[in-house]
């Protein structure tokens, strides 16, 4: 059993700037995210696009602003549980929480922060007939490339139009039997490189495309066998061994949402009057995930709540003392691993 | 008179962040600030300082900070009255308000923002029977050192023990007739350099110390002519034409303390629950001037602060129209000045 004192759940830039102000408080963290890397969205989504409106940074690339959020608490030395998803909690008597993730890790902690962000991201799926028949494992159907080798020698159709569609079109050209790329119109977006790769392949008979089309059906007892496609109106009959579908991501609240606490709108509500917690006492909310009256999804908003939940954690787990976050220039920083920051002091020093 | 927007009061980090803000929602903003530079405090009283708490920076020196926040606001094109302060307001029929600086400029604006830090910096003052007369102009006190000449050929007695007690003896021994600095204990608290430098100077007979004594008296009918001095329970007489008590500053909250607003302990109280408005409508506090349950007075707060005062000033002056910060990376940004800062963008291409 891992135990810590604040226990946060996702790894976006607000749970990771929650584990510096618990730090100044003396409180560790661990943090459960459901991705194999800190970062959420930023680190997953789009490392290499510029944010305009981190405070203090005219411009800064999300991936960049990982990396520094992930330096700037190094000295407090956080836990990770990655690449697991935070799935029950269980209030003990004595007021602290137990978190099992689907992958059976137990979590002990004093306090939970959630900081999910706008959820895990589940991928967009075809309301096709029978789907959900062949979703299941090895019937032909799979919403993300996982392992490239399993479609070595293999027929596979992809179906849709944006940068995943495209960029794994491309990749699996060299490794499956034969590649068709089917979407609903004949524009594709994704970056230049991408769409010009896939015209390359295209003429070279790499890669085959129907467009403008759709896949309507399926056929197959065991598994897949072949798909029905839809184009201009007419039908026809594509033979493959697999599907996969990339139609986007989509945010989805996930087993937080059966926690009992209050939801509106797919995000948590919290008292914003005073330290972001939930209904549940002990359970706060912080960034993207939660939601209260004039509630902006923005990194900034989400520093400041995780800033004020660490104080009402300190606060409740320390009753009667008194410890409120100060200037960091003129307190310094100690770390947990011993390192001390701060500002060049004045000496006092006598004259004689 | 100058319009604007947003009439922003204090220029610190809040204050300055605000006008990027508030320019993604296409709001002008004009600042006013009593210190000569935009920054506040970090400018004013630290900017070779570290802060270790700004998200997403592990260190960053105050004056950088100010510097990377007046580039990021650039693009909005803020106005600033500098060098003055805020004095009167008045709120006008239609709803708009009219703020006069003790210096007479006239500025009007659709809402008033508070960023006033802990307030204006005002000295610490020596508790000396008839010190409120010597005050007066030309009468041999003074708290500031604002023109050295005023000193050329004259004797002085500067009082305290910090940086500025001792960086003002060693640069005036240079321009007076003599400099005489009494201090309390033998000890000084200050740069290792300054400290070094008075024990030289004073070996040199170019400062005068008295320590451990303290300035008790005056004398003098029409301006200073001595001060009564007790050193160790005797009392000594010391001839001077002026007596500069540097014991620090100490931040008041000044002219806006008489608005009409709520206050407690020295600041600004604000709903919190929604968009750090004060009691006035149309006049918010963010930053470290206001207050409200569990308010910390930490930069990255007033940040948050000052973005959902914008999204309500915006609500308040477009009653209806819905539009709400989002994520830049997705949105760009569209400066006044004509710039436009976006992330590259997919391209949508058609594949024939």
């Amino acid at each position: 059993m891992i135990e810590t004192d604040i226990l946060i759940i996702g790894a976006g830039p607000t749970g990771l700037f929650a584990v510096f102000e618990a730090g100044l408080l003396k409180l560790k963290c661990h943090i459960i995210d459901a991705l194999p890397q800190p970062g959420g969205q930023l680190a997953e989504l789009y490392p290499k696009k510029p944010i305009f409106d981190i405070p203090g940074y005219p411009e800064v690339l999300a991936g960049d602003l990982v990396t520094n959020l992930m330096e700037q608490i190094k000295q407090f030395q956080p836990g990770f549980t990655l690449g697991e998803t935070a799935e029950t909690i269980e209030k003990q008597e004595d007021g602290t929480f137990i978190v099992t993730t689907k992958e059976g890790t137990q979590h002990k902690a004093k306090a939970i922060a959630i900081a999910g962000g706008l959820g895990t991201f589940e991928p967009r799926k075809p309301l096709l007939k029978d789907i959900e028949f062949y979703e299941q494992e090895n019937r032909g159907v799979d919403y993300f490339v996982k392992d490239p080798e399993k479609y070595r020698d293999k027929n596979i159709v992809i179906a849709g139009g944006g940068d995943s569609a495209l960029d794994w079109s491309i990749f699996l050209s060299n490794v499956a039997k034969s590649v068709t790329l089917v979407h609903r119109r004949n524009e594709f977006r994704g970056a230049l490189d991408s769409v010009e790769k896939v015209q390359e392949l295209k003429s070279e008979g790499k890669i085959k495309l129907i467009t403008p089309a759709e896949v309507v059906g399926f056929k197959g007892s065991e598994r897949i066998e072949s798909l029905d496609v839809e184009i201009n109106g007419a039908r026809m009959h594509v033979e493959t061994d697999y599907f996969i579908p990339l139609f986007g991501l989509t945010p989805k609240l996930g087993p937080i949402a059966n926690w009992g606490l209050e939801i509106e709108k797919n995000a948590i509500k919290v008292n914003n009057a005073l330290d972001y917690q939930t209904n549940i006492e002990g359970i706060y909310a912080i960034g993207d995930v939660n939601t209260y009256p004039g509630k902006l999804k923005l990194i900034l908003c989400g520093f400041h709540e995780a800033t004020l939940m660490c104080q009402s954690v300190y606060n409740r787990l320390n009753p009667g003392k008194r410890y409120v976050l100060k200037y960091t220039t003129v307190s310094g920083v100690d770390g947990f691993d011993g390192t001390r920051k701060e500002a060049e002091k004045a000496v006092v020093k006598s004259i004689d």
